[in-house]
């Protein structure tokens, strides 16, 4: 006889099966689709939406669920399970159906009005559209919990368990210590860069990259690299997950930093369980975890002395032309930081600050204390404060971002939180594992790579992110560690 | 107020979305998946082919299109629209659900078995698997339609209307026509082909096929190339209509020919009209006429005189190494015959006779006539008898093909069936055109296009291939034409 609990499993299996559909369609959309196959596709993801809906709101699996609680122990992974699909189906029927039609509907709008009005740099163009999105969103907020506050509401629809309260005095800290070591980097001028600068051949930067992303632990037998024009990672099953990446052929900085931090996320979900496969567990926790495992190669150990020491022949190797840079050179090309007006081009330092502006934004608009057409105005005024500069347009301004566009309010916190989170990983790791850029010097990541998939990766949805920052580190989330590693970085750069 | 025949369509809509999911699932496993994500990748097609089953016997879909006959007029394009949705959700309806889960494992047994069969050359390994597919082929037939004979249900399935009966004459009429011709062209010796063979570099093959395939009115702005091991075809609308390669280094002619196979198919593809889009007469009709569009291009046009004279150039620059060789060389090096083991690999006249000897087992089993244990003799006879050559091994005889482990049988007939009417179609288009070769010969190949999109491509599903053969052309099935075709083309390159 077939349990509750193996019913609701079942079931599960194929709304999993259909987010990955999902997934490789969204996948092909980014990388190989022909231009004209745009419209089609729409249909069709719509169509996969609709399904996955259909199934998590199936009555059959919400009795399969109500009736599996009584047949598993309390602290036991099986309860686990049945908790998180419960969670996930309660989250999914609190939305009224017409409420997530329009959401949908402004969200393909806003979208269209965004790329349009950033083309034209005329925030008029989006107002209305981005207002819609922002009372929808409001009212989304009040149907999936009416009794928290709207913006803790939307934050926690991407890490559960954060609040508005919880990061004003992060993001306070993080304001007060960056905004003058930036400064101080800019005041003792420009770093020599030409190690990093020239003529990088495409092939060889993918080369060079995937040779890094294959010693980090990356199995390309279980994924693989594509080319795009804003780099992702994607899965389909811990034995499908694929990287995306873009290149610049006069700086090969932003083609490897971007593969290593893909293939970051691509070693946490490779590194989960093979066994929860597509049951409700098997999936990363929230996306500040997520984003602490991409900036861990990206920036711990991919900005680091210790890497560079290894991977400077081959680099030498990969790009003749630079063979006379020295590893000194490479590791303070690495580490420039400069006020920047682009989010998505800053350095590892004014990076947190970018997320600073829109947090404080979106808190704002979440609490009605401002109305959309305060946007550009406030955008302005908010970088002035924090990073001393201004866009002369609204198209690096507040139109720079797509993430409004898209309805994802609450989302940019979690770059911040992925940065902290890293930084408090990297310090747990080391007191445990002894020198780490000892043995990055020597060419071997597996210590680190093990330590993450014992702490992080191998705990799927189990815990929070909190949960297992908590177990993994004994420490509640703290910025000074990420401090401490950007003031060391940046100083040593600039010799501050 | 919805109609029931617009609550059809937006239903319909749904299924042909969740069929393009499918295909591109599909495709992606044929390009660019990663070795390891198989498993994974195989229980996500079956749950979206468990959507569609649960779709297509949805009772709302059953109800609309019931009361949606009473809304459309008789002979109306919106009648044939209810017609064939009713047919397809009958035929849906009409197996079994655990028949339909036996097929669906022996077949993926069937494919396990088969390939370790082929690998080792060794039929018994794959006897047991093969007899239960045919077995539960069998009964799928009866409960499809158990008032016609048990063949004929299973041509059907590819091709709507054609029958056993109608088949033998015509592949009486091939074997006894084309056997003398294969043999009179290897009693006069070997053409030279030196202008084919060599060095050809896989980009400059890419390059040049899709020259000619952009030239033929292939739109890769809604289409892409990607390199496979078994090339096909696939569309997910009429706006995205992907086709796959494969090369050799050494002669350019496997390459080409392919492309020029899978741009007919697109181009069909690509013609069909878009007003149709996710409806169900939104699809090509039967494979037979399918495959008609894929040998126009590749043998009626790509193996032509008049073809090689506007290409050649373009050969010439494509391949400077061989930039000495004529038309002529180059036209006879197009039509070589010669008898050979392998289907795939066979020439245009030879690949008819491999195709009579898969029908003439196929009809045997499926009169229960012979069993599955006596298929090796019987194909190393048929072949004997046919083509006057044997296998050495059952690798390279009865095992060569895939079709069977998948469990299509009647499949194979829709290959003669598209040579047949492709020879037909291109008689028409001559008598209605005027001399075609003297229009490719200007690079000008619009006008055949033309008349194929006029004639076959915007008429989606709404006629049979028969019917759609019988309006263009005036005529019934008939493989005259083809044989005069095939006699014109090896009598001039072997002088007979």
């Amino acid at each position: 006889m077939t349990s509750s609990y193996e019913k609701m499993l079942a079931l599960w299996g194929e709304i999993s099966d259909v987010e990955g559909a999902t997934a490789v369609l969204s996948w092909d959309q980014e990388t190989y689709m022909p231009p004209k196959g745009a419209p089609a596709r729409g249909k069709i993801l719509s169509t996969l939406a609709g399904v996955r809906h259909a199934k998590l709101n199936a009555a059959e699996l919400r009795a399969a669920i109500d009736a599996a609680y009584d047949e598993v122990d309390e602290d036991s992974t099986e309860y686990a399970q049945v908790a998180r699909a419960d969670y996930e189906v309660k989250q999914a029927s609190c939305i009224p159906a017409d409420l997530a039609t329009a959401i949908a509907e402004a969200e393909s709008n806003g979208l269209v009005a965004w790329q349009n009005a950033r083309k034209e740099s005329d925030f008029s163009l989006f107002e209305s559209q981005l207002s819609e999105l922002v009372k929808l969103n409001r009212e989304k907020a009040a149907a999936l919990n009416p009794d928290m506050p709207a913006y803790d509401v939307m934050l926690n629809l991407y890490e559960e368990g954060v609040t508005e309260k919880q990061l004003v005095p992060i993001f306070d800290e993080l304001g007060g210590e960056l905004a003058p070591l930036i400064k101080a980097a800019a005041d003792a001028g420009p770093v020599d860069e030409s190690c990093a600068m020239g003529n990088f051949a495409a092939d060889a930067q993918r080369d060079f990259a995937m040779l890094i992303a294959s010693k980090m632990g990356y199995d390309s037998e279980a994924g693989r690299l594509d080319k795009t024009t804003h780099p992702f990672c994607t899965t389909f099953g811990v034995d499908d997950v694929r990287i995306t990446w873009r290149w610049l052929d006069n700086d090969f900085r932003s083609g490897l930093s971007g593969v290593m931090h893909e293939a970051g996320h691509g070693l946490y979900e490779q590194g989960r369980p093979a066994d929860w496969a597509r049951t409700p567990l098997f999936h990363a926790t929230g996306l500040g975890m997520h984003e602490s495992q991409s900036r861990m190669w990206e920036n711990m150990v991919g900005r680091s002395e210790g890497f560079w020491q290894w991977a400077m022949p081959h680099f030498r190797a990969a790009f003749p032309e630079h063979a006379h840079c020295s590893v000194e050179q490479m590791v303070k090309a690495q580490n420039t930081s400069r006020p920047s007006l682009i989010r998505v081009e800053a350095d590892e330092a004014t990076y947190n600050l970018h997320v600073a502006v829109r947090f404080e934004i979106e808190r704002k608009l979440f609490a009605n204390q401002v109305e959309v057409s305060d946007l550009p105005e406030l955008w302005d005024n908010t970088y002035q404060d924090l990073l001393g500069i201004k866009a002369d347009n609204v198209a690096e301004g507040v139109l720079q971002d797509i993430h409004w566009a898209m309805g994802a309010f609450g989302y940019f916190p979690t770059y911040s939180l992925g940065n902290i989170i890293c930084a408090q990983l990297y310090k747990a790791a080391e007191a445990e594992l002894g020198d780490l850029q000892a043995s990055f010097a020597k060419g071997e990541f597996a210590p680190l790579l093990g330590w993450l998939r014992e702490n992080i990766h191998q705990h799927g949805r189990r815990f929070s992110t909190f949960e297992l920052l908590k177990r993994a580190t004994g420490e509640e989330l703290c910025a000074d560690p990420l401090l401490s590693h950007l003031k060391e970085r940046v100083s040593a750069a600039y010799g501050l």
